[in-house]
């Protein structure tokens, strides 16, 4: 489909999937360069990519695919600095978090790139970490833009089908707000969360239901500082929905209104059991 | 150790620890007396029980460990239903949620009862899905008076740890400050979390960190009306602290202070870690 593909930054979804290129599309020449010669070592070494280069032009020379995979701050950076160098038939895409911003500031390249964000992840980072199979059946959000080329969106959508994702197209907007509410301000209720087990008692009791509860605030902080500066608008608004419904539910509290509250946190089992059947 | 033991209530954890008892004790008689037919027949089918009666008194009859393992509202009842049917060498604990309210009224029995919480348990209820598993090494809290006798603690103790759990003491209002931290409100912030996932693309695009962040929301919602009935002040502690901690990284974001932002999840993420190393 893609005879080379080239990754700009390769971590933990970077190099998961590289690899699931590596198991689908044997055949398809891997190129990638990281901020780290660490992970770049790591990544030959163990056969997740074919070669890497100091020099940004090597990485991408040929290559019909580019995934910009690096921190959100620095991806229009990079989007930028690959566009000179490859061909009108390349498609370039990102796999950053957050899309409103990068989508807008990257309008006028329509042509080469589209805005990507696969719904998979671990809290764990980094390549070594990377593991093909987080990547079975998650959505994988795209982000077009309406003068997109059609050949490019539908070529992409193949590929993501391909590497085993179901490739899912939202405005970046509509994009930004939904991730806010299931993934953004989840990861901050986590952190927030950790800081009530103040106590020894409470520390020695935590269980299984607080580990999971506060499993997002291993996330890395560095992805939550990128979020906070490039989803702000969104994060805020899901801020201001949470905290008003825990009002809700905390007043019930207060009051001893039980019907009321058995009634909601009824209709919110419910509401998850349709997310999650 | 105990010769009989007898169940008051089968669900999940109770029919976790009859399992359990089964396994290390092979010999010991298992009673039980349930509210549904169909808990109590599942329990015998399955061989969890040897034994039940529509009489409460054959149920604990020459039972030297009673495990009351009903729903937190009728633990009272039936522990003061069965104090005038055991002997005076007969232990009775019970295994729910919230022990301020319960080891309270239940202080002229000390000699024979001692307030337990198993600390284990998953989003799913009911004796068909008890799993003896799930209580490896989980800590049981016990909230023992200081008139509770030492031969019965010891005792007590000694059975837990042959079950494959870690007994641990607290005074009731310690251990209730600490379960409303780590227990109670993340049922109650998980729930309220569902709410957010309120678009279409929300719940399209929900992954595992959104699945993870809401595993509580399945609990039972009669467990969370029993916890805000019997832990309200503790409860509402923890609610207190939660908000005002969301406050104050929610201003963080608004005012776009990243270098304390990052050092907050930074420092939460190290919290969770000397928690779950």
């Amino acid at each position: 489909m893609f005879n080379k593909v080239a990754f700009i930054g390769l971590g933990l979804i970077g190099g998961s999937l590289a690899r699931r290129i590596r198991e689908v599309f044997p055949n398809v020449l891997i190129s990638a360069v990281a901020r780290s010669t660490e992970t770049i070592n790591y990544a030959l070494q163990n056969n997740i990519i074919d070669e890497t280069a100091s020099d940004l032009e090597m990485v991408v020379h040929n290559a019909k695919l580019v995934i910009v995979a690096t921190p959100i701050e620095q991806i229009t950076e990079y989007v930028k600095k690959v566009i000179p160098l490859v061909s009108a038939e390349t498609l370039i895409i990102d796999i950053g978090s957050s899309k409103t911003m990068i989508c807008k500031e990257l309008k006028k390249y329509a042509n080469l790139f589209i805005g990507g964000h696969p719904m998979c992840g671990t809290e764990k980072t980094g390549i070594a970490n990377s593991d093909p199979t987080i990547l079975d059946n998650a959505k994988f959000a795209l982000t077009p833009y309406s003068s997109t080329p059609k050949v490019k969106l539908a070529q992409l959508k193949e590929f993501i089908v391909a590497l085993k994702m179901q490739p899912e197209i939202f405005a970046p907007e509509e994009h930004d707000q939904a991730v806010a509410a299931i993934s953004h301000l989840p990861y901050f209720l986590s952190s927030t969360l950790v800081q009530n087990a103040s106590t020894p008692a409470a520390k020695k009791l935590a269980a299984t239901g607080f580990k999971s509860t506060t499993r997002l605030a291993e996330s890395d902080p560095l992805w939550g500082i990128d979020i906070a500066k490039t989803n702000k608008k969104s994060l805020l608004k899901q801020f201001m929905i949470f905290q008003k419904n825990l009002a809700v539910i905390k007043k019930l509290i207060v009051e001893e209104n039980y019907p009321e509250l058995a009634k909601l946190l009824k209709a919110n089992r419910e509401k998850r059991r349709s997310i999650y059947p």
